[in-house]
């Protein structure tokens, strides 16, 4: 089974990447972008077959390693 | 409009970041893990407000700036 793991950042927590991203589309012209923010995906191919199974696995591993609960939440997405 | 941007590397493309993580895993016990690959999101907010207009233009900032097109391929998500 395949996971899909999208990492963001809390709202209210400062974000640099987030900020270059601005100010570089904003000097190449784009000029549509109001805000944006950069955070990580981490797909994951898992030996668990059974849905609730991989789910629960993978919030232990976001718990434990994958995610900074302090400021960044996770969104999990399985694809049997 | 909203938009999310997922940057993932092309398979085939070494991912030393994935494999890190597929490394601290396991370390960790998590034994059912095949693979670990990294990408990032970009959830930006956009004054566009017709989906087409946003959509196109999203793509022109990914290939300008946000995605590598030839180690990476993009992905975008509307959120009206």
């Amino acid at each position: 089974m395949k996971a899909r793991v999208i990492i963001t950042l809390k709202s209210g927590v400062l974000d640099p990447q987030g900020k270059a991203i601005e100010g570089a589309l904003s000097s190449l012209g784009f000029d549509g972008v109001h805000s944006a923010r950069q955070g990580k995906v981490i797909d994951l191919e898992l030996t668990a077959t059974e849905p609730d199974a991989a789910r629960e696995e993978v919030e232990r591993m976001c718990e434990a390693l994958l995610a900074n609960t302090v400021v960044e939440r996770y969104h999990i997405d399985l694809n049997p």
